[in-house]
C-alpha cells in the first residue's frame, strides 16, 4: 500500500533495512534538510563565468570607461524560459546594480558592462525562471496549432493578478497591471485577449513587475580591478637621468632632465621612465662594461642602491634634491608626461639597512653577507634582503613606506625590477595596500622568466608586464604569441608592455638589422601592444653589442653617456608618427582587438586593429626581413564589414594620406625596407565618415 | 636620512601626505597585518589543479583501484629548488596521506594516486622550498666552476645540524643525521665532504627529516568520488519484463524473466535493465503504436506509473510480488548480472499521490491536472509532479524513501528517465543522500538534451550518462565527439554509456543498414565506451520504424511482444565475442585511453585502445559504410611503443586468432561489410608476453 505523508519516517524504515543506517540516518536528517534547502535555493545552473581567474582567487582587470564583456552559462531544468543578469557594485558598497544578460547560443549569455571609476568592483550572476515568458511561448505555439487556449488565457490573466502583489512591482507597474486587467476583461474574443497578453508592453511590464521565480545566484562574488587608462595604453621612453647633461664628463642632474622634456614630449611619449635615482654604493663598485675594477670617477651601477647618503628613500646627491625632483615631476606633467620610477629591492654593501636591519640579510658562517648570485655568477656590488624569518613583517612595512614616500612626491608609476625574485605574497599585499589608498598607481612587472611565473605576477596585481616580444621575430612566432596574449585566459589579467629594447637588452635581431629593423620592431611594438616602450638610443638605431652578448657596449649602467639624437638615419619621424596614430585612433587603444590576415609571404605580416564598434579600422603590413624587398598578395578583411569578396572598399594610406579604393578581396603589397618596411591603411566601409 | 625601524609610523607619515588617508590608514593597519600574515603563509604558488571542477564546486570521478592522474602548477619566487605533494584522505577522516608530485616541465607537476575504497575522497596540494636541494644544486655548480666552496660546505653542515631538531625527523633520522655529521667531521678534503653531503642517501635523509621551508597549501580542498567498477565499465542489456513470456497474449512475469537470465548471461552482459515495473494506470491508457484509443487488453505504457495497486513503491501485480522480485534479483546475481531499474518520476492520472498529495501537482483553473506536454504535443496518460512551492521538501523525502526502498530490495543501479526535466538541486541532494549510505549505488542519466545540461547532470552526481553516440555516424563526427569526451575537461566527471538503440530510439542509420550496420554500431559502442548497451531485438537486427520516425513500429512501450532471438543473420556471435574481449582486456576497461590513427578512407575508422602500462594494446578497424567494401592504407602506431617507422611488430588477429608480423608503419586493410565490417588486432611489442 502507498506511502503516507510520513515520508521521512518511511525513509527511516527503508534506511533501517540497509546496514547500520538507522541511527546515523536520524542524525543525518537535520543535515540532510539543511543541505536540501541550501541546494534548492539555486535551481538555475550558473557556471562558466568569464572573467573568473582561478575560481575567483584573483581579480580580473579592466579600464575605466572601456566596456567589459561578461559571460556565463545560465540554464534551468525543463524547457521553461529563463532570464539572467549581472550584478555589480564598487567593492565595499552595499547596493548592487543590475545589467541584463543577453542570450547568445548554447546556454551562453553575455553582457557588456562599463565600470566608471578607477577602483575595485565586484560582480556576480543571477538567473531565474520567467514563468510569464514560458506561458507566452507555449500559448502562442498552441494557438498556432489550433488548440483551444481558453484555459491558458485564464492562467495568463492570473499571472498578471499575482504580479499586482509582487514586491518588485512599483506603484506605476501596479496601476498599469490594473489597466491591462480591466482592458482584458472588456475583450470578448480569445485572439484579442491573447493579442493583449502577448503584447510587448505587457511583456516588458511583467519583466519589471512579476516575481522572479527560483531566483538563483552564482556561489562566488568575483572581483575586477578597474585601472585608469595609462595602465593599459601608453608609450614609454626610458633614460638614465645622470646621462642627460650632454657631457659624459659631467653627472647629469634633474635640471638637465627637465631640459630634455620637450624632446621626449615632441616624440609623443606618455611615460618617462628613470633607472634608479637613489644614492649609489661604492663598495665593489662596478667599472665600465661591468668590470670588477672601477676607475676613479666611474659612477657605478645605479642598481647598487644605498650609500652613506641613504637608501631607497633617498636621492643620489649628484642628481639633486627632493625639491629638484618635485620640480621635475611638475615640469613633466606640464609636458604631458608621467614619471615612472624604478623600484629595485636590492642593496649595495653600503646600504644603511645593513647596519640598521642585519636581520633582513643572509649572513654567512664567516660573518660576511651573501652576495646576489646566479651560481656560479656573483654580483659583488649587490646584496639582497629577504622577506621571511625575522624580516617578516618589518621589511614589508618598510618597503610599503618607501612606495608611499615616492607617491607623496607625485610618482604614480613604478617599474619593478625583477619582481619574480621576491615573494608573490609580498607583491599581492603591497599592491593591495597601495591600491586601497591610491587606485591610480600602476606597477609594471619587469620579469623575464618562465611563463607561469610572469602570469602569476600579473594575477597578484601588476597592472602591466614585460613580455617575450623582444625575442619574437618570425611571423609564425609573433602570431602565435599575440594570439595567446589577446585570446587566451591571460587577456583578462595580463597586459604586456612591448619594449623594443631596454638598457639590459640589445636584441640580436637589431644588432644586424640596421635602420629598417628598428622601424620594423617599432611599428610592431607600437601597434600590437597597448603599452610599448623604447630605451633611449633606439631612435638613432644604437645597437653596438658586447661581442656575442645581447648587451650594449659601453652600457649606461656603468658609465655616463652623452647622446646625439640628431644623428642621420634616425627614426624619430616614425616614432612621432606612430605615437600620434596611437593617440588619434581608438583602434590602437584596445589590446585584444587584433586579427591576423593572410599575406602569402612569410616575411610580410598582415594584421588589423579595430575599435569595438568597428568605426575605426587600421590594416597593417610589416616586412620582417630588414635586408630584402618583399611582395605579397593579401586578403582585405572585407568580411569584417559584412562585405562580399567582390566588394570595393575605400582606403586611406596613413603614411602618405592618399585615398583610393580597393576592388575585391585580393590585393598585392610591395615593401622595400630601405624605404619603409611597413604600410598602414585605414579601411573606410561604405557609409562611414571619411 | 634613512628610515628608522618605525616603518609603520613612517608609513603613516607618508600616508598622511596622500589624500584623506591618515585615519583610514591607521584603521587599516590591523587588517593590513592580518592580510599580510594570511598571504605570507602561502609563499609557493599552487594553481591549475587537475581535476578541479568549477573551482571545486563539484567532485571529480574515479574508480576503485584505477590510478587517478592529479596535476598542478607549483612554483616559487626566485630560483630555489621546490618540492610538492598531493594530500588526500577519505572525506570525513582527519589524517591526510601524502603522495609526492613529480616535476614534469614548465612548472607542471604530476602524481598518480590510487583510491582504494568506494567512497568520497578529498585532496589538495602542498608545496615548499627545499633549501638543502638548492644548496646541493648551487654548490655542485660552484665546485664545477672551480669556485672555493669551503663556506658552502659549512653551510651544508649547518643544515644537517638544524634538521636534527626538526619536528619531521624521526628518532632513526636523528641518529642517521648524527652519523653523517660525525663521518663528515672525520673527512679532510673538500671534495670528500662534498661527496658525502651530496650523496643520495643524505638527499633522501634530508627530504625526510628537514623542515619544509615556507610550506604552502592550495586554498581549496577538492573532492573526488570513487565509484565501483560497474559505474564506469559495463555492458547493458535492456528489456521489458512483461514481454518475456514468449507469448504476446500472456503478460510476462518475473519468473519468465528468470528463465531468460541464462540467455543474457551467455551473451556476456553485466547489467540487465528493466523498463518500469510499477502498476500501470488505466486512465487515458495508450493503445498500440501510441494511439490515443486503447483496445481492451492493451497493457498501456509502463511509463504511465500508478494505479489503485500503488505507485513508485509498488510492483505491477501482473509481474509478481516483492518476493518474486527478490528471487529475480538473487537469480540475476547467480548469473553474474546486476538488475538496473528505471526511475521515472511521473504519474498516470490514477497515481495514489494525486489524492494523497494534490500539492505536488499543477492544477488548472478548471480543476483538472496539467498533463505532461511539449507544446503543442500532450502526453494524456502522464501528469508530472513539481518539486518546489508546497512540494518542497515533502516530495524530495518521498522520492528518497522510494529509492531507499528499491535499494533495500537489492537494486544498486538506477536508470533515471528524463532527469533534465527535474531540478538539478534535487539530483545533487538525492544522489548525495544515497551515496552517504550506499556509495555502491549507480545512477545513469537518460538525458538527450543540450550539451551543458547533460554535463551539469554528470557534475551533480550521475555516475554515467546517455550520449549523442546514437546519432554520430560519420568518421569525422565520431572522432570529434570521442575526442571531446576523452580529452576535454568533462572526462573528469562525465562517463558516457553508449547505447546502440533504446526502446525509444530506432536510429535512421540502422533502419537501412542491414546486419552489417548493426555489427558496426555494436563494435563502436562496445569498444569506444566504458559502458555500452543494447535494447533487446538489436541482436536480431530489429529495425522496423514507425514510418518517417526514429521509433520502433509496434513498440513494446504500448504492447507485449514475443521475441525470437534465434532468427537467422542474428549477430549474437559478435556480441558474445566483444563482451568477452571487454572482460579479458584491460585496454577496454579504460575510457580515456583512446587514440585515432590515420586510415586513408573516410569510411574506415582506425583507433587504438590501451592499458595504462601499454602492456595491452588493441587496434581497431571499422567500416562505417554498411553497403560497400572498402580498403585503406593505415598507420601502425609503432611510435606508441617507441619503435621507428621501419620496425616490425607482432600482431594477433583477435577474430581468427592468427599470429603474424607487420613490417613497417604503413599497412593495408580491406573490409567487406557483408562478411565482417571490422577487424581487431592485438599489437605485441618486442619482449611482451604473447
Amino acid at each position: 500500500m502507498p506511502l503516507q505523508d510520513t515520508s521521512s519516517r518511511a525513509g527511516q524504515e527503508r534506511l533501517g533495512a540497509g546496514s547500520e543506517a538507522a541511527p546515523a540516518g536520524r542524525r543525518r536528517d537535520q543535515e540532510s534538510e539543511h543541505t536540501l534547502r541550501l541546494l534548492a535555493a539555486n535551481r538555475i545552473a550558473i557556471e562558466g563565468i568569464m572573467p573568473e581567474i582561478d575560481g575567483g582567487r584573483f581579480p580580473a582587470k579592466a579600464v575605466v570607461g572601456d566596456p567589459v564583456t561578461i559571460e556565463a552559462d545560465v540554464f534551468g531544468d525543463g524547457h521553461e524560459t529563463i532570464d539572467a543578469a549581472v550584478l555589480h557594485r564598487p567593492a565595499g558598497s552595499e547596493a548592487w546594480q543590475e545589467t541584463p544578460l543577453e542570450f547568445l547560443e548554447n546556454d551562453r549569455w553575455r553582457a557588456r558592462v562599463v565600470f566608471p571609476e578607477n577602483r575595485m568592483y565586484q560582480f556576480t550572476i543571477i538567473g531565474w525562471r520567467d514563468l510569464f515568458g514560458t506561458w507566452r511561448k507555449d500559448t502562442a505555439k498552441k494557438h498556432a496549432a489550433g488548440v483551444d487556449i481558453a484555459l491558458e488565457l485564464e492562467e495568463g490573466r492570473r499571472m498578471l493578478v499575482a504580479a499586482q502583489s509582487s514586491d518588485r512591482a512599483s506603484a506605476a507597474d501596479k496601476a498599469e497591471l490594473a489597466d491591462v486587467l480591466s482592458a482584458l476583461a472588456s475583450l470578448e474574443s480569445g485572439p484579442e485577449r491573447l493579442g493583449l497578453l502577448s503584447s510587448n508592453a505587457v511583456k516588458a511590464l511583467m519583466e519589471r513587475a512579476a516575481v522572479r521565480t527560483n531566483l538563483s545566484r552564482y556561489e562566488r562574488t568575483l572581483q575586477i580591478f578597474v585601472d585608469r587608462k595609462i595602465a593599459a595604453v601608453g608609450a614609454w621612453y626610458s633614460m638614465f637621468p645622470r646621462s642627460q647633461s650632454g657631457d659624459p664628463a659631467r653627472h647629469g642632474t634633474f635640471s638637465d632632465v627637465i631640459d630634455r622634456l620637450p624632446y621626449v614630449r615632441d616624440l609623443g611619449f606618455d611615460v618617462l621612465y628613470f633607472t634608479p635615482i637613489h644614492p649609489v654604493g661604492s663598495t665593489n663598485k662596478k667599472g665600465r662594461n661591468n668590470s670588477l675594477i672601477s676607475e676613479p670617477g666611474d659612477p657605478g651601477s645605479p642598481y647598487a642602491i644605498g650609500s652613506s647618503a641613504g637608501g631607497h628613500e633617498a636621492i643620489e646627491p649628484k642628481l639633486g634634491t627632493f625639491e629638484d625632483f618635485d620640480r621635475l615631476v611638475r615640469a613633466a606633467a606640464d609636458h604631458g608626461l608621467e614619471i615612472a620610477l624604478d623600484f629595485a629591492i636590492q642593496c649595495s654593501p653600503d646600504h644603511p639597512w645593513i647596519k640598521q636591519h642585519p636581520e633582513w640579510f643572509d649572513w654567512r658562517p664567516d660573518g660576511t653577507i651573501k652576495y646576489a648570485e646566479n651560481p656560479p655568477k656573483k654580483y659583488e656590488d649587490i646584496v639582497n634582503v629577504h622577506f621571511y624569518r625575522d624580516a617578516l613583517p618589518s621589511i614589508w612595512y618598510e618597503l610599503r613606506a618607501i612606495v608611499f614616500l615616492w607617491i607623496s612626491h607625485g610618482v604614480k608609476i613604478f617599474r619593478v625590477d625583477n619582481p619574480h625574485t621576491k615573494p608573490f605574497p609580498f607583491w599581492e599585499w603591497l599592491i593591495g595596500e597601495v591600491r586601497a589608498e591610491h587606485p591610480d598607481v600602476v606597477f609594471l612587472s619587469e620579469a623575464f622568466t618562465r611563463p607561469k611565473v610572469m602570469k602569476r605576477l600579473a594575477k597578484v596585481g601588476f597592472a602591466q608586464s614585460y613580455s617575450y616580444f623582444t625575442w619574437r621575430n618570425a611571423k609564425w612566432e609573433l602570431e602565435k604569441y599575440l594570439t595567446e596574449l589577446t585570446q587566451e585566459e591571460c587577456r583578462h589579467y595580463m597586459r604586456p608592455n612591448f619594449f623594443t629594447t631596454t638598457h639590459d637588452i640589445n636584441p640580436r635581431y637589431l644588432q644586424s638589422s640596421g635602420r629598417a629593423g628598428f622601424q620594423t620592431r617599432l611599428i610592431l611594438a607600437a601597434t600590437l601592444a597597448g603599452s610599448y616602450g623604447i630605451y633611449n638610443g633606439f631612435e638613432i638605431c644604437e645597437a653596438v653589442p658586447v661581442p656575442g652578448k645581447e648587451e650594449f657596449l659601453n652600457s649606461e649602467k656603468y658609465e655616463i653617456r652623452a647622446w646625439d639624437m640628431d644623428k642621420p638615419d634616425n627614426i624619430k619621424w616614425d616614432i612621432q608618427f606612430l605615437n600620434r596614430l596611437r593617440h588619434e585612433h581608438k583602434a590602437l587603444q584596445q589590446f585584444t582587438n587584433l586579427d591576423f590576415y593572410n599575406a602569402w609571404n612569410e616575411d610580410i605580416m598582415c594584421y588589423g586593429k579595430y575599435s569595438d564598434d568597428m568605426s575605426d579600422f587600421l590594416l597593417f603590413h610589416v616586412c620582417l626581413d630588414p635586408h630584402n624587398q618583399h611582395g605579397a598578395d593579401f586578403e582585405v578583411p572585407l568580411w569584417r564589414f559584412g562585405l562580399p569578396d567582390n566588394a570595393s572598399i575605400e582606403v586611406e594610406d596613413m603614411v602618405t594620406g592618399h585615398h583610393f579604393t580597393w576592388h575585391g578581396k585580393y590585393q598585392h603589397i610591395h615593401l622595400d625596407p630601405y624605404y619603409k618596411p611597413y604600410a598602414i591603411w585605414r579601411l573606410i566601409p561604405p557609409g562611414a565618415a571619411r
